[in-house]
């Protein structure tokens, strides 16, 4: 399985939108079928939109290359096109970010034609490569939090899914399974594009870890009874001071974990961090269409015309957070100090 | 609309398992029937339940009747099939004792046969017009507490579909509506069988109140954001101490209500008090099928052979509840002594 994988043909992606289901793998030829298809879900998860959007751009310059455009203009376009889709997750314009200044490199080093539109194929696969070794140091870091014996509550998907492989959130879970422990975990469903049903469980299954799948309003219930022994989530944004957005929901199960006296703890790359921002207050919410909480498949379980909110993401305050699990370590609160620290430690 | 009819043909019951895409009404003409319409969700709610579960008696002794059986031995048949089929809401257990003080009553007073039949009849359509009395006069109660303007957040279906007609958490709202509120509603989807995006948005729309459906890890974010005002739920069972067994989910809501110090209500009749415990450790929750986690209508949603948790119920602690609204008033902590208090004043 792999989610991302650039091929000669193309931008080839695994369609989360019908697992389990379905297994189907689409390949795009340009940036605007990326752009749509990271706006439509075939991929989501934080760090596999940046990955995805990487390869966009490359494919992007690829064609205004073939098509002899001017650079820098097509290039601007392609960017907005890409930044556009889909507002709260920063490692998307991390990844924008990080491909202009390739870009802009590339064309001071007086690359130009084909060579140009390599080097920016061959920045999106480091991208991805890096990923996949971010998760993994991820894991190790975290492992070390999860017991022996634990039971973890997850919500949405943080997988190989997710990222460019193994996984941010189910990164810990897989390198505490790795060091020895015995975990199992509860996966919320997630509503209502339920990654938690059919991707989180999907990906455990495979693994053979054990998963036990819950409506997303049971968490509390499970905590009540002592079923749960931490918490462990992803992140689209994290601000300065911590403040944490996740997918919808995610606030929630941190302040049920709270009034239980769990660890909820947040693992996420550094990319995730937007240190512009004091506080979760400026992370932008991205709502979502009516039907996709109006009807699953085509099957409508709503009344026609009823109103709805869709909000994608919501945040969770920092003082909920027991530590977040990144690539260069754990940080503790006060996280305005050690978020800085870790993003000094580069 | 009627949830619950009686019949010359029978039991005429509006099939809550296809609302709102059908509005199919089933005549039921066993108890054996009523009793597989309570198990399979075809009526739901607790005091629906109890009104059901009534009407079943009364067939089943109809049926004796006609066959000749040994009634007090049919009658113990009959009773213990209905008291199977769900565990959780004593409204059932409550409408089983009443029809059998009355068959007891009516065998002391000699009556028999048709007779007979016919006193379990009534007493059956009793239950269900003091139903619709009660949950007016829990409305009445209710309205004072919800302000002019408010937006009140409410989690599964306690509304007319619930009841005898009107609704115990609907009825607060219909009755404050009635009394010339403003009042806006937010209804939680209610995963798994989506009681609120299927019953209470339908419900409320018919009436012309403004709803918003929501999926229920959204309402803690909408509490963040300021835009509840407060939240009233129905109940399944009520201990002595105040500790309410209601739909899955509702500990959720009123922990967060709670942490966000907005006024958390049930609304319920004294029929749901079960004071012979004294907490909800007490309280027997169902455990329900895998596939209604796994399955909306014949789409799947989760990889197969996943393993699932359903219970059907949770109990939120007595310390969650701002006051409980009943058809004899509002009873305020300490319930201990303010549940006993309403049963007295009977």
């Amino acid at each position: 399985m792999n989610t991302i994988e650039w091929t000669p043909a193309g931008l080839c992606l695994l369609d989360q939108r019908v697992l389990p289901a379905e297994e189907v793998y689409r390949t795009y030829t340009t940036y605007e079928a990326v752009a749509e298809a990271i706006r439509s879900m075939v991929v989501r998860g934080a760090p596999a939109i940046g990955v995805a959007a990487a390869f966009g751009i490359a494919l992007g310059v690829q064609s205004s290359v073939a098509a002899g455009e001017n650079l820098p203009a097509a290039f601007e376009r392609i960017c907005q096109t890409l930044a556009a889709t889909r507002p709260t997750a920063v490692n998307l314009f991390w990844a924008i970010d990080r491909m202009r200044r390739k870009f802009e490199q590339a064309v001071a080093d007086r690359l130009a034609g084909d060579e140009l539109a390599q080097a920016l194929v061959a920045e999106a696969q480091a991208i991805q490569a890096e990923d996949v070794a971010v998760c993994r140091q991820i894991g190790r870091h975290g492992a070390a939090l999860v017991p022996d014996g634990a039971t973890v509550l997850t919500h949405c998907n943080a997988g190989a899914l997710a990222t460019a492989g193994y996984g941010t959130a189910l990164g810990v879970i897989r390198a505490a399974v790795e060091a020895g422990k015995q975990v199992a975990v509860y996966a919320d469903e997630t509503r209502p594009f339920l990654q938690g049903a059919r991707l989180t469980a999907w990906e455990l299954m495979r693994d053979g870890i054990p998963v036990t799948l819950i409506c997303d309003n049971m968490a509390g219930h499970f905590m009540k009874l002592g079923r749960i022994s931490c918490v462990v989530v992803g992140a689209d944004r994290i601000a300065a001071n911590g403040d944490t957005a996740n997918k919808i929901g995610t606030y929630m199960v941190a302040a049920l974990a709270h009034r239980h006296r769990l660890p909820f703890y947040v693992a996420a790359p550094i990319s995730t961090f937007d240190l512009t921002l004091e506080t979760g207050a400026g992370i932008p919410i991205e709502d979502r269409a009516a039907q996709e909480v109006t009807h699953i498949g085509s099957h409508c379980i709503a009344p026609p015309n009823v109103a709805v909110a869709n909000p994608a993401f919501d945040v969770t305050p920092h003082e909920l957070i027991t530590a977040i699990i990144t690539e260069r370590g754990v940080a503790y609160p006060p996280f305005t100090a050690t978020l800085r620290q870790l993003v000094a430690n580069a």
